[in-house]
């Protein structure tokens, strides 16, 4: 279901970091623990497209996640992590997820993610089920979002 | 910013309730809690459409939000509230909001907050920049989106 590319957005979220601090519009999420563990969690959104006909299989899918596949997220410091789901024009549809990581390495959490053998067949069963929107970077399957407000 | 309809829509969602949870595909955010105060928050999603050019705007008055508007949304029993905006189609931009609710009695709170003299002054500020996506239900701002997936 999630993130192969998430590294390489990471990866390019860190190297404009200094850029976007300086003109004080970086998306607020990225802040970069250098400690063990997050003293707070680092929050996500993204999004992707689910097609009309695989709605009902993606709903059966995650009413009842494979427990391999939970225990993963788990371990790579994902929580809080709910998806949504809704038809923003006739006919077109979208999910929404939002997760709080809570880890000090995420690109090396979400590469664990990548190569659980249970999380690669959940992928198998997903991906056909989404697909990216059009301003998506080409390669990648979700699209994460910018932060423009947070009250905690 | 927020929510003077969403009375409407708990309203709805709670008639609607008994039905869908017949169909077992109820939103999982709209549990309903009976005691003095929630043991666990509710999770909500929401989204809305945002003028290009009111892009900057919203931005900068998010990013310096009127202490009163947040105090309001504290009082409402709102918190970990995070806003997000994504250019889902070339020139097409979208916010997404993500919050959790701690109190007792939604609707309520909801009241307070659309009566509250800052927070009014707050969304004759930002309804201008915002626009209710196509199927938005008629009379509604934001849409609340299903919830089709958790993970703690």
């Amino acid at each position: 279901m999630l993130y192969e590319r998430i590294p390489d957005f990471l990866l390019i979220m860190l190297c404009l970091l200094p850029i976007v601090c300086i003109n004080g519009c970086g998306p607020k999420e990225q802040a970069v623990s250098s400690g063990k563990e997050s003293s707070q969690p680092q929050r996500y959104g993204m999004v992707i497209g689910l097609k009309p006909e695989k709605i009902e299989y993606y709903k059966k899918l995650h009413a009842a996640p494979w427990p391999g596949v939970l225990q993963q997220i788990t371990r790579s410091h994902i929580h809080n992590f709910s998806i949504r789901l809704v038809e923003l024009k006739p006919g077109e549809y979208y999910l929404f997820g939002y997760f709080e990581y809570t880890g000090d390495d995420f690109e090396k959490d979400m590469k664990a993610m990548a190569e659980d053998a249970e999380t690669i067949r959940w992928w198998k069963e997903t991906d056909p089920c989404q697909y990216p929107i059009e301003t998506a970077k080409q390669g990648d399957k979700w699209t994460m979002m910018e932060e423009v407000f947070y009250h905690p």
